[in-house]
């Protein structure tokens, strides 16, 4: 293996985020699924905005958030991802670059604008998030450097940005770029939807061992196992990937690698205000560890000091110097 | 007196406020004037922008701001402003409607963008602003509801806007349209740069009596009576207004009517995070009191409340819920 100038590089949406405080009622009024992820278009966009109160706007994205973690953490982390030509899109680079991460993405001109999220957070710190995915959908192939994923210690794709199918290609061929590299490919779920569309492309990239490392909730596991019973589904995908991260919300995670397991409780937080962003940083931590060849125990332990920082404040960019909390809470 | 549609009417700077802390050495090294607003071109803007760490955007403009803080107490108010046809634009006329604030301004098509102001907040929790007017400079006197300025209570004016030509024109078109109806004008003095520029106006504006209420904080009571002493500013200007009222920051503020005189401590807070927007809410809290007709000591309190709330998070719109916090403070 030749040198890295990347620990991670991520492929994922490139989405500024929208977000506002509501009550669970209004959840109910506009059939939104609590806790979940729905794509919706410009009208249901226009829609749900109407009935959203004053937001904040905070760049998000679900690997965009990982990578902006990694750096806070002192990693080197590069990003590919679609913007347009528009406000929203500038915004969105600024951030990412301001983060510490390489984005050399072009903008797309023209239609469709940046993809947004609009973000209800009920008074439980639950996010529900609705996904207008415009530019973000027409990633090019075209649009990747080959160069700098072999020159990246680990690829992460977004299981997100497997539905539309420009961004399945590019990540297809990222995978073949890793693998010819000798990088190692990281991959997280996401959500349950993705698996219930996608889940035979990715039990297939699990058969071919395309996938080394893999990040996934307990809903997650249940979908692609097929198994409710948490033990069974952690049994069952564990020998299928060397590295399987299980995130468990307030239960803590579970890592499986080589028949090692490991696991932590979840770290203690004074208030929940909004989950968004939870699996993402708590991926950044993990990552952050494995490239520093920590072992499963303190990579899972950086992952829930990092996921414990994003959920005690609304949005899903670290706000805290996450490299000082960890250094304070490894101590 | 006729009926009111209106607690208060706003003419403010129309703006979306991009947010990130800052060390205080980024100021010095950009030749930012600690505390002070600064207008930037588009240059400037494009140079701070790419100094500054990632950020958060969230709707500002001062008055705007007050107006938003009045409806949150339960008031009753209108905003005329000027955004253009882009997304920061969409962002702005959204997040003041869902506020609960009646904005009926046509955006502008074509360039200047949306107005934006670059806030560095420092570990101390000081804003220091720099705005690129864009759009906002040219709301055109047209563009007041004359109907709509007669029929409230308060005619709210933004010292900010009184800088750039046609904006100016519209508000003293305004001020003459409250005045025929019998409406109440206030006016708030902003920044102490204005009054370098245009106190000849202001002082003129008092002698004329076309101010009822005056906001000012220490430097531009200073400013404006060329007076360094306190006391001495006070006791200069308050013959010249019905209620003039004269924020302190820690300690507290002051206001003198009718000869009258009463003052509040500042509202104590667990950590200062950032000052952006502490005098508009002291605004929102005190016009709320004094459109209900409650007493000066009232207003002052109500003013203190809803400055503690607003600096004790990121951005200058509030996140609690004012209405439940000023009845519990006040029971």
């Amino acid at each position: 293996m030749t040198d890295t100038r990347f620990d991670v590089l991520a492929i994922g949406n490139a989405i500024v985020d929208v977000v506002a405080p509501c009550e669970d009622s209004l959840l109910d009024q506009y059939d939104m699924r609590k806790g979940g992820m729905t794509l919706i278009d410009a009208d249901g966009a226009a829609r749900l905005y109407g009935a959203m109160g004053p937001g904040r706007e905070i760049s998000g994205g679900s690997a965009a958030n990982t990578v902006a973690g990694l750096a806070a953490l002192g990693g080197k982390a590069a990003f590919v991802g679609q913007v347009a030509q528009d406000e929203l899109g500038e915004i969105f680079g600024h951030d990412i670059r301001a983060a510490g991460v390489e984005f050399a993405t072009p903008a797309r001109p023209g239609d469709p604008p940046t993809a947004r999220c609009l973000i209800f957070v009920t008074p439980d710190g639950q996010r529900t998030m609705n996904t207008y995915l415009g530019a973000t959908q027409f990633l090019p192939a075209e649009a990747l450097d080959l160069d700098a994923i072999a020159a990246a210690q680990v690829l992460y794709l977004e299981g997100y940005l497997w539905d539309p199918e420009q961004p399945r290609a590019a990540m297809r061929r990222a995978i073949e770029a890793a693998r010819r590299a000798g990088r190692k490919v990281a991959f997280t779920l996401s959500d349950a939807f993705v698996i219930d569309r996608h889940g035979d492309d990715f039990r297939a990239l699990l058969a071919e061992r395309a996938i080394d490392i893999l990040f996934a909730n307990e809903h997650e596991l249940a979908a692609l196992t097929g198994l409710d019973d948490f033990e069974a589904g952690l049994a069952g995908l564990a020998p299928q990937v060397p590295v399987l991260v299980v995130t468990r919300s307030d239960k803590g995670a579970v890592a499986v690698a080589g028949g090692e397991r490991a696991q932590v409780p979840a770290e203690p937080i004074e208030q929940v205000v909004d989950t968004t962003g939870a699996g993402d940083l708590f991926a950044a931590g993990f990552l952050f560890g494995h490239t520093r060849g920590e072992n499963l125990q303190r990579c899972l332990r950086l992952g829930a000091i990092c996921a414990a920082e994003i959920i005690s404040h609304y949005g899903a960019r670290p706000e805290a110097d996450l490299r000082a909390l960890v250094q304070e809470r490894l101590a």
